[in-house]
């Protein structure tokens, strides 16, 4: 669902691989520090009230003029956060502060909240799930919520906020009728909203392993377990600080996030403290995968010894009466008497008889 | 007990196989988001105090006109929540803010309460528990607790309050003389008597599977103590939000629950605190349980392997003995005597002896 | 120690099994759900000052009259709650809250303190260990402590208190010299100290199994190390709450309870704290029981394992070269060479040496 | 280091085998409950301050006059307190609290403070290790802490505090210039420092083991993993409540404990810290070597197969092989070709020329 | 990258090696307490501001004067703490308390900060990973940050700070316009920075870990598992209480580390809380090393039997009926059959058939 894929793949290498980047250098530089990447930076300007819609693409920053119009929503929507000096005249053009800037260029930041006079200034992450490289992507967001405006810039990718731009456009809900503060809503809960989906996702995909795991026990599946408890453990890292910058926003006295909306906020609230939850269940779960492995395992080997046993116990003892008759002895009566090798074979068949019983009733066959 | 079962069968597809069908959708649109349901809606009202009592079915919620006469108590009890309309109907006699009404219809809500001017309103669990499919399911109860009447809305399925019918009808205990908060209070009261029993059924499950566990360790037993396991988890989600609902009613000052039913509410609380110390000790046991399955599993492997070795080593050097005197050596003198062959058998039958006596020793006989 | 045994055998059903007898009940009803008993209740009451010490045993409960006289502390001691009646004249003739009447016919509480304006109710509970059955077995004891007369109320069954009514009797330590506090605290200080005893009973019985487990790991002392775990955590569900009944003792303004004889009461608190600092270790031994014996039976797989492995890789290489020379080729030179048969019985008995110091080298003999 | 050793030596035998002498003893009774001694007791006092030093063994209580005097510190250091009569004059003759008496004698007592308004009583532990048993002994040191003086009274054993004393009588340190505060962190602080020096001998001890373990996972090292784990959880016991008292000490307005001494306290609260810290670590680390012992285990159990199935599946085939052709059937044509003979031996030695190369690639051998 | 390695090799040595050194010795004494060394130590003084850099290497303390300008930032850079009477002279001449003098001279303090009336003395660690000894070593930092200029001491090795040197020098950033509060911070930064490669590298090698443990789990692979653990654990060591410590900073009224740059210690503060959570993950993971390793253990266990199992049951039954045919009985009739032995020969071929499809079914081939 979201356009750059693999960022979390390997869950430790996740964890740290974009920082060291940037060690050494004197904070306060503007440096891009996430994956290297070559497409456009875009921008979207939409503006709206009840009774008013206005979209365009814009080419030059400058040209964002009218989110300054106090009876107008403006939301700002810029893709691309690859390019310093873009995001140095943006700063420039919207009076933002250099340290948010060099926040926005670091897609390494956790979640968290900045109040200034002018404006909020809050970060978080868009996830999605790759199934088949069992790796969860992230995507850093940003959003720049002003008195009328709301300026978002994520990483160039997908179009995360599509549903939102269809609501505003064919007045869907109560959005166009609400101010900036329930379009920061808005974003927000879509990106909690996807979040269910990606947990979706992996617990489904638990249940899938936890089949295979059961039925063949090999080191791919180890691996594959593995990785998705490392997963779980790092979907913790967006999650949790985004449950206290919501707290913060419910708490403080931020004016356009306040009012009428804050039952909202309170809602996606509610929301992150039952994804919380079901990330304790899922990383029970997850480690519960675990020892279901080892115990397929131990029961393969259970069953690889019962055939083992069973066809020796039945046949070593049968070995040694035909290698008594194959010995060489001058003098063995028994070899003389013409129904000699009958009764042996009878007596044979007779511990083999014995033998499955033996077995049946210790349910090894 | 409850009618709809299943619903938290597997615990992780429980987890969050209902949320996802509602993302993207405005918030504050009345979709019903639980299972598909066809049973028509009912709604049954009663009327009661110290003297009167009268109850009657309702058709037309125009009907309900009762509960604002504050010298009865009205109980106005309606199951189904699936038909969006009728919910509308409701909200609106009723007065019920619109938020409300989506809660109502969205059955994964947690336990929560949110106290409004004229009303309370609680959302709690019912649970049940099948033992055949080790599947707890539940249903959302809600309630709407006014100055002179309760309404009380269920997902359709099982008349889970008959006992309190019975007891209003048959003036059992204090009930009758007593205003809405206590009507209120022996509802949820009902409900964590019912968590009991769902946590007993599943602790008698416990020590079944672990005879069985003991006795015959299987991949099935296996699913079965994780499913149970799950089970055990999932538990903890509508019990312990609840007690923080009950805790707000306590600390708060909700005049229709406060006054001499503190008291009251207070006992529920404290049998909330028992059953989540019941639930850890639930869900040591249950992890416990895996414990048992994969030593079980050794004890098995190990019986195995000492019949192998039992047997092997015993006939092992017997055919051995066997074997050199089955060689075709033109020279071997034993071979030509003639107490030869009695007496390599009767040292075979003193080395049999020997192994016998060793394996006595290790107990493995 | 105490009369009744086995009530907390399985530590599982002795949770729950007691406690849904009453579900659906009307609250405030005085119904009995301990188990059936048939013994008759008795009544002892002890009046006594520094000076004056008198004790008889009461047959009708309106023989109590003294104990209003404030001049001498009168110790009421009554077995047996499972008679409605007799507990409703009790009710009555004491002046005892009703609520408080129905916690006492429940032996299913967990310890709790309420203070009432005459008087403070204390409920705690009495264990005794089987070292038999593994189980602890308690029994409810319930304290109503006044200006002047300290009622207990308990369970049918072994008189627990004997010590205590020796020591007033014979002028031991201080407690003639106190007030109905002081009689109050030696109570539960005896109870605190017997749980001590029970602690110390099954620290010694982990000893004992933890010896039995390391030399013959068998299922059987895998349900005692179950059992036993299971004991352990059931021992926090009376202690734990009664450390906060004697921290709200310490905290709250009794008067009965306050003044010198805070000093008595910290000390017990201090002992409840050992106690649940002891209950953690014991906890954590109790589990690593289950790794011992996990180990145990590896280290058995490990025994059996050696010993196959020995007699198979010292004889499997003979029986082949028996083997070989057992072929019926018309052409084969050694068969044929008189000194061939010794010569391949010195090669078999150098080959055995070489395995025979290969085992020793590698420590399997 | 310490004279008595043992006390610890089995985990849960240690945690409670002294408490239950006194169960059923009126509180308030002087009887000395640790283990049964005959040393005598012993009385040293130490009297100086800048410039002046004197230093004499008692043999009368009696003797003890000077710690009353102003301008020296006096420090009383008596060893023993198993003779209830000693210390019955002990408390008269300086004055102290019957109930700190009663403790002084209960050598079971965890650590705490206690605050009087002439002097404050401190109770602590010291510790030693004893590597061959590995065994943690305790002894109880009781510290009166007056305006002038500092009684030390210790059960019998070795002298511990002799650096203390050197340093007073060859002007080491400051502690010459300082007062009875001082005097005391002095004292604390070399019971501090030797709780360093037993936890670095435990984790030598765990080193030395985990190698053992590696090496060579017997029963006997199970058992010593087993009470190495008991050992460091008991060692908390002394410490964390330690860290309580030296809180309480700066937090508290105790004048002689106060003032330019704080930092010193400080200093042994960090010291503290760093235990518990230290103490953690090593916790994990002792349940890491049952981890490392089971798979050590596990190990050698793959060693014995590995070797087992290399011999097996070497021999088997060719004894096969050459179990065919001593079959004895009339028409087997190539027991008559002449050069059957050496063709079978070839194929056997190719067959185990590839077997060879298989295990070789499997890393088998 | 640090001069001094494998300090934190062994991670229970590390623990507690260097402590127990200075047990009994009088507090307040000067005494190094680190590892021996032998290289000189080395002053630097920087002295810069806004338009103004000068550098020099200073033999003799006394030389260094200017660091009173208040209008420039002096950084004074020390290495090399094992000359007591350098550190002695250091002390006189910058005026710095005794106590901070013997903190500077022991090592193996944990971060703390302490506030005087001149300057604010912290104490950090640098850390830095030696991948092929497994080993995290640590060096102490020591700040002393005066109005106007920032002492820096450390252990001897090599330079940490070059980075910070070259910004001053080149002018990079903000650090020449800024004062000596936010010196201390570029100092902290950089070490701050640094835990990050630390982890990160450990991080790496936990991945190198788990690709070899699952190929080739050997116990030399279970001894580097061990060692990673500890090493995660003794990481927390300087890092969590360097947290509280710049809580401090953050909290506490400092006057020279407030006011603007208050802002970039709270940058630092995020950071270290970022290292605390990737910590824990860090934890986890190399717990779960130890889960792999030894199912990884388990499934080459499952290989050998596999191959033991096949092979045997394959040929035992095959070898059985050879040894039916090898049987001397005089009367055999089969023996006489011309074809009886190609017979015999394609049963064999058969039930080889016959198993080879059974393995192929059972997966086991």
């Amino acid at each position: 669902m979201l356009g750059d894929t693999n960022q979390l793949k390997n869950p430790l290498s996740n964890l740290f691989n974009r920082y060291s980047h940037k060690v050494g250098l004197p904070p306060g530089t503007l440096v891009y520090v996430g994956d290297e990447r070559t497409e456009p930076t875009q921008i979207t300007q939409i503006d709206y009230n009840e009774s008013y819609y206005h979209e365009n693409i814009i080419e030059m920053i400058e040209e964002c003029e009218t989110f300054k119009n106090a009876e107008t929503v403006t939301w700002i929507y810029i893709q691309g956060i690859h390019e310093e000096n873009f995001i140095r005249e943006v700063g420039e053009h919207f009076d933002i502060n250099s340290l948010v800037l060099e926040d926005i260029m670091n897609p390494t930041q956790l979640p968290k909240i900045e109040v200034f006079d002018e404006y909020t200034y809050i970060i978080l992450k868009g996830l999605s799930y790759n199934p088949e490289t069992y790796s969860v992507s992230d995507i850093q967001i940003n959003l720049i919520i002003g008195q009328s405006h709301v300026i978002l810039i994520q990483e160039s990718g997908e179009k995360l906020f599509k549903p939102i731009h269809d609501r505003i456009e064919n007045q869907q809900g109560r959005i166009r009728m609400m101010q900036s503060g329930y379009l920061a809503y808005a974003l927000i809960d879509l990106i909690v909203d996807n979040y269910f989906v990606v947990i979706e996702q992996i617990s489904d995909q638990i249940e899938t392993i936890e089949e295979e795991t059961i039925t063949n026990p090999t080191p791919e599946i180890l691996k594959k377990i593995n990785n998705l408890r490392g997963q779980v453990l790092l979907l913790r890292k967006p999650i949790i600080p985004l449950r206290d910058v919501i707290e913060e926003v419910l708490s403080e006295e931020i004016p356009i996030l306040k009012g009428d909306i804050d039952l909202y906020y309170k809602d996606v609230y509610d929301h992150l403290n039952q994804l919380i939850h079901s990330l304790d269940t899922l990383r029970i779960c997850a480690s519960g995968l675990f020892d279901t492995y080892s115990s397929a395992l131990n029961h393969k080997m259970n069953e690889v010894m019962k055939v083992l046993t069973v066809v020796a116990t039945f046949f070593i003892p049968l070995t040694f009466i035909a290698g008594i008759y194959g010995m060489n002895f001058k003098v063995m009566p028994e070899l003389e008497i013409p129904w000699g090798y009958p009764v042996v074979l009878s007596v044979m068949v007779l511990i083999g008889i014995t033998m499955f019983i033996f077995f049946k009733v210790k349910k090894w066959l």
